[in-house]
């Protein structure tokens, strides 16, 4: 099933391959047939440049190309890989991609999954139709379905979500000798087997067995005097972003996963959580500016307008909100036309300011480094640093304005870039770190809401200083 | 010296402990004694506190600590702890941890980590001064020496910077049984020894034997007949930043570095990219908003506001031309001092638009799903969102504020809008796709930059329609 591997170079090349191919064969030769079908012979050509490749690198293939490409390549795929692919592909394509397919196929592609591994049926499981999901159960045994249904039954976002179940275990009181039989026995190992996972007949665990350990143990020792009994392990409800952190600075290659009793329910590996990693870090950073999911790239503008639609809305009704603002000096303006040229900049650098402290307090909650007795570190810090920008880009600012049109509006604008920052940076870090304490998510929005402040900070104080003192 | 592992709650308590006992003991009990020394007895029980944790766990506790605390930590951590906690460190907290340490006290700590691994000292050496690494370097073998020095020269975000060098090899011609012996007299297998590297007398590499498939095999059959001899291999020069998709495509745990001549040099374990990963969707996350580098959340505020400025600095003067335009319409807002009002409304948003459409191709440069052939549809993609918000969100705008003011406004209002979003869309995509295609980080600083397009565009477009149709 799974075929070679290729350098990253090299799939760029199979990519660039692909397109070009679709590109030239499918662009209409002429306006009376909009739409191009590929022939029986482009067909096979097609199918031949995927064969041989890796089922991963077929995944990035489907997630570049624009939605009626990806339909031409996937009849192209045998029902044997499908499965595995669907699995590869990063969700909003697999559920792009899935809302086109017929029933029948899915299953047919969840069939080949089976015998592999049923977290990976319920990985895939979780992005189908109810209907799909009751034709694959009746095709598994009744301790499959059972599992199945288990596995199911966690939330996204959990550890139980990424688990896997395939994992050996082995008892205490067998010896190196036996286990080492055991392995042979069985032929091959399931995958990720770096470890056995060593239970008592009640499945509670006892400890860990790596590989490296058995083979180089004495035959005759018994494996509770090998194994190692220091072992980390995560419960179904824990959270993946969490687990992350602890793979990260354990360097863990995999871990048991337990229930309440401490017995072993399946195991978390490294390869999850780095896929995990990938898509989190992703969400991360589009949340801060306000989308709503993850997109498939090349999904309907439509949908994804939806997508970007909530944060857009709050951002227009802020702006406006921010600009009333400037409504209440409206006299002060005409008076002195060149305040309205002014303002804008008393805004836009307190708001990178503030966008600067608000993304480094994002992180840093994520990172676990923010607690209650150092909160008020990172305030001074922010706080400060602002402080000094104000002084030096305000005092800077000051004196050119000044120079250009008066010693006043060169004060005036000098302090109120200062105040801005300070409040601006202030209110940056207040906004996730109080998100954080009622168990929000501090990245949701947060530049919208920086950029508000800002805004509304800037106009009002440097507009109200003009109008006071000019 | 791996002490045991805590779940994150329990690292969470340690943390807290370890706060409040320092802020209980070092706070100033009187104004006459501004600093506080630790007592020799409450060292002791700080230093309680910190046995039995695991290297990376202290490495965190330091993380989450103000640079003065940081030292009473420290000196609290046996020597033998040391090297691997300062490995264990992010990068920033590492660098400014070692500005203030004697060189004695670093080669102290480096000298524990040379019977592990070259590879862990050159990553900690690559942060010491010349001469700590010249001490370093005169305590080794000469063939260790040459050793660090070749790992020494790999540039950062390399795969040569992440590589290690302790791996066991075989050759194809042994039998399964030799290399079981083999392993069974070394006693104890390198840390992550999960494939054996399988290379012919000029250590040229013939393939991969996981431990797996060693411990499965007939004693009696050859390395050659059970070895998998498709396998990824990764050059020194290699980027790590690909090294990471590529093991995530895969699910690597390990993987082999080799030279021109395919000879084995090292191998890259998913522990590194794991870390490297943490730290570069970091970077990502930082650039974005403006950051030079990553910094220690804990750092010297001066020092930190440099890393700030220059984005800043850029921010400020292009603020400054933005308004500019601003300047050109005075007359007009004399006029209509409404219009001052209104114009940030039209830059505001989109802004928002258009760092949404950055971030989205931004990330997508990053996974490699951007290719001269697909770069259209991304265009299409992000041009048509912003048309369709456009249309809504200018047309309830419009709608709403010819209702206040009058329809003349409202109408310049709307279409000013959709001009913006779109023309902005377009200059969002375009910034981070030329700065790829020149080989520069598409990231830096992109936020600014599209910022200043929605502010320059948005003042032009609204202040300009104004002018002529009103």
């Amino acid at each position: 099933m799974h075929n070679g591997f290729i350098s990253k170079d090299h799939l760029k090349q199979v990519l660039n391959d692909v397109q070009h191919f679709l590109i030239q064969h499918k662009t209409p030769k002429s306006a009376q047939i909009p739409f191009v079908k590929l022939s029986e012979q482009q067909q096979q050509r097609l199918k031949q440049k995927l064969s041989h490749l890796h089922a991963a690198d077929i995944a990035h293939i489907l997630e570049s190309l624009a939605t009626e490409d990806r339909r031409d390549v996937w009849k192209q795929i045998p029902v044997e890989q499908r499965g595995e692919i669907l699995l590869s592909l990063a969700e909003p394509v697999r559920e792009s991609m899935l809302a086109d397919m017929p029933i029948a196929e899915m299953v047919n592609a969840a069939d080949k999954l089976h015998s592999k591994d049923i977290g990976d049926l319920a990985n895939l499981a979780s992005s189908l139709p109810e209907q799909a999901v009751n034709l694959i159960l009746q095709s598994l045994t009744a301790e499959q379905r059972k599992q199945l249904e288990q596995a199911l039954s966690y939330p996204a976002g959990t550890v139980g979500s990424l688990m896997d179940y395939s994992m050996l275990t082995a008892t205490p009181e067998e010896s190196v000798k036996e286990v080492l039989a055991y392995c042979r026995k069985l032929g091959t190992l399931p995958e990720h087997s770096h470890y056995i996972y060593i239970v008592d007949q009640h499945n509670t665990l006892m400890g860990l067995l790596p590989l490296q350990k058995l083979i180089t143990s004495a035959f005759d020792k018994k494996v509770s005097e090998v194994m190692s009994h220091s072992t980390i392990t995560f419960a179904t409800g824990d959270s993946a972003e969490q687990a992350t952190f602890t793979f990260n600075r354990y360097e863990l290659i995999a871990a048991p996963v337990v229930d309440d009793e401490n017995k072993l329910i399946g195991r978390i590996c490294v390869d999850d959580i780095v896929d995990f990693m990938h898509e989190s870090s992703e969400q991360q950073l589009l949340r801060q500016i306000g989308f709503v999911n993850s997109e498939d790239r090349f999904s309907g503008i439509f949908s994804s307008a939806q997508n970007r639609w909530l944060w857009l809305a709050i951002n227009l009704f802020s702006a406006f909100i921010a600009t009333r603002v400037i409504g209440a000096f409206e006299d002060k303006i005409v008076e002195l036309v060149i305040l309205a040229t002014l303002m804008p900049i008393v805004s836009a650098t307190a708001g990178n300011v503030g966008n600067q402290a608000c993304t480094l307090i994002i992180r840093s909650l994520a990172l676990g480094h923010v607690t209650d007795h150092n909160i008020r570190q990172f305030y001074i810090k922010e706080v400060g640093i602002s402080l000094i920008n104000g002084v030096i880009w305000g005092g800077i600012m000051g004196v050119f304005v000044g120079s250009l049109y008066s010693a006043g509006i060169g004060t005036v604008m000098g302090f109120a870039m200062l105040l801005n920052f300070v409040l601006t940076a202030f209110v940056a870090v207040s906004i996730p770190w109080l998100r954080h304490k009622y168990n929000l998510d501090p990245a949701m929005g947060a530049h919208v809401l920086v950029t508000f402040f800002a805004d509304a900070f800037g106009f009002f104080i440097f507009l109200g200083m003009a109008t006071a003192f000019l």
